[in-house]
C-alpha cells in the first residue's frame, strides 16, 4: 500500500539547519550551512548515501542500512521548488532519487528527464495534487516528501503525512531552521499525536520512525489520584 | 562517582509544558497545564511514580523501571525556587525525593525537614554552590537537577550537566515552554555535543540518555567528495 512518508535529520533541539542569513557572500560561509552539515554528517559518512550520490567509500553500518531502505521504499518523491532548484546543478545527470520527482512550484516548466529513472515534473496545482500524481507514479511503493522543511511542514499541517522518520542527532544548535514550528497552526489545546513504530539506536544518531495519528485535543487527568476524572 | 544528571519529559517538538499564560483563573485551566499533563502522562501511569507520590495502582512496565532507577540513582537534588514553592503543599509531609533537596533561591529560609529522608535546604549563593552542597550530601550517588526547565537550562548553559535523559513523548504541541531554547547562549557556529548512552523504546515514549560533551565549534566537510578537506 502506498503511504506518504518523510524523513529528516534534526538536532536534539529540532533544527535541520542553522539560522537563515542574508549577509554572507555564499551559503557555505553562513551559519545555516554549518548547522545543516552537522546534522547530516551521519548520512554523508554512510556508504549507501555516497553510492547514490556517485561518491566512493563510506561506512557500511546501521546508518547506511537505514538510508538504503529509505531510498528503496520510495516509489516517487514530492519536493519543494527551492530544493529542486538548489539541487539541479549539483545532482547533474544522475540524481540520487531514481524515481519520478514531483516539484511543487508556481512556475510551469516542461518535465526534466534524467538518467537512472529520475525525472522532475513541475506541478503548479498545489501540494495535494503533487502528492496524488506521485501516488499514481509510485507503483505501490511510498510517496516520499523529499523536503525541504517548509514543504514538509505544510504536508504535516494539511494532515497528509502518514509516517515521519526523524534522525535525531546528538547536538544542541540553539538556533536555526525548525521543522516542527508554530507554523503548524495547532490550537492551544491541541496536539498532533504520533506512535513510535521503530527506534534504531546508532552511536551517532537515533532513528525514530513515527506513524502520524493526526490532531487530537489535549486533555487533563487526575495525576494518579483515585478520584473521578477531572473535567477539562 | 557522583555525576550531575537531569531528566525531563518533552514533546517531539521539545516542549515540557504548553505556553505560559496569565489570563486564566487557575494554572489547571490554562494551556501550560494541558501540555504538561500530556508529556508527563507516561510517568503518571507508571507504578514507580505513583508509589513515590503515595498513590496506588499504575503499570509495572519499562517506563516504571526507568522511573524507579532514576529515583534510586539520585543521592541529592537541586531544584528551582518556583518548583519548590509549587510543590510544597501538594508534596506534603512525605515528598517523593527521599533525599536532601537544595533549592536555588534569593530568599533565605531555614532548612525544612520532611519525612522519608527528604529535606529542603535553601541556597542563596547560586547554582554552582547548590550543586556543590548537593554533591557533598549525595553519598556517592548522583546529583539530580529536579527542575524546573529554567534552572536546568542554566545548568546546561554553565556546562555543569554530565548526563541528560530526555523522555521523548510522541506528540507535537506546536507551542509551549522549551528546555533547549536560544537562552542557552550558543554562538552561531557552536553546538553542545552529546553522546547517546542508552536508548529505550517504550510504546508511548522513547527514553534517550545522553552524556554531555560540551561546546564544540561547528565545522564544514566535503560532503563525501574525495578532495582535500574544506576549510571552514
Amino acid at each position: 500500500m502506498t503511504i506518504v512518508t518523510a524523513q529528516m535529520s534534526v538536532s536534539l533541539d529540532g533544527f535541520y539547519a542553522g539560522p537563515k542569513h542574508t549577509d554572507m557572500p555564499t551559503w557555505l560561509e553562513g551559519p545555516e550551512a554549518a548547522g545543516f552539515f552537522r546534522v547530516t554528517r551521519w548520512a554523508i559518512a554512510a556508504e549507501a548515501w555516497r553510492q547514490r550520490l556517485g561518491f566512493t567509500g563510506g561506512e557500511e553500518n546501521t546508518n547506511s542500512q537505514v538510508i538504503a531502505e529509505t531510498y528503496q521504499a520510495a516509489g516517487a518523491y514530492v519536493m519543494g521548488r527551492r530544493m529542486a532548484d538548489g539541487g539541479e546543478i549539483p545532482w547533474g545527470d544522475d540524481p540520487p532519487f531514481r524515481a519520478p520527482v514531483f516539484v511543487v512550484t508556481s512556475r510551469p516548466r516542461e518535465t526534466l528527464a534524467r538518467n537512472g529513472g529520475t525525472s522532475f515534473t513541475y506541478v503548479t496545482t498545489g501540494i495535494e495534487s503533487a502528492i496524488e500524481q506521485a501516488r499514481a507514479a509510485a507503483n505501490g511503493r511510498n510517496v516520499a516528501i523529499a523536503g525541504g522543511g517548509t514543504l514538509l511542514r505544510q504536508v504535516i499541517k494539511l494532515g497528509l503525512l502518514d509516517e515521519l522518520e526523524l534522525h535525531i542527532v546528538p547536538v544542541i544548535l540553539g538556533d536555526g531552521m525548525r521543522l516542527l514550528s508554530s507554523e503548524l497552526g495547532l490550537g492551544s489545546r491541541e496536539g498532533i499525536e504520533l506512535t513510535p513504530a521503530r527506534v534504531i539506536a546508532a552511536p551517532d544518531v537515533t532513528h525514530i520512525r513515527y506513524q502520524v495519528s493526526g490532531r487530537h485535543p489535549l486533555v487533563l487527568d487526575n495525576r494518579g489520584r483515585d478520584e473521578e476524572p477531572a473535567t477539562t
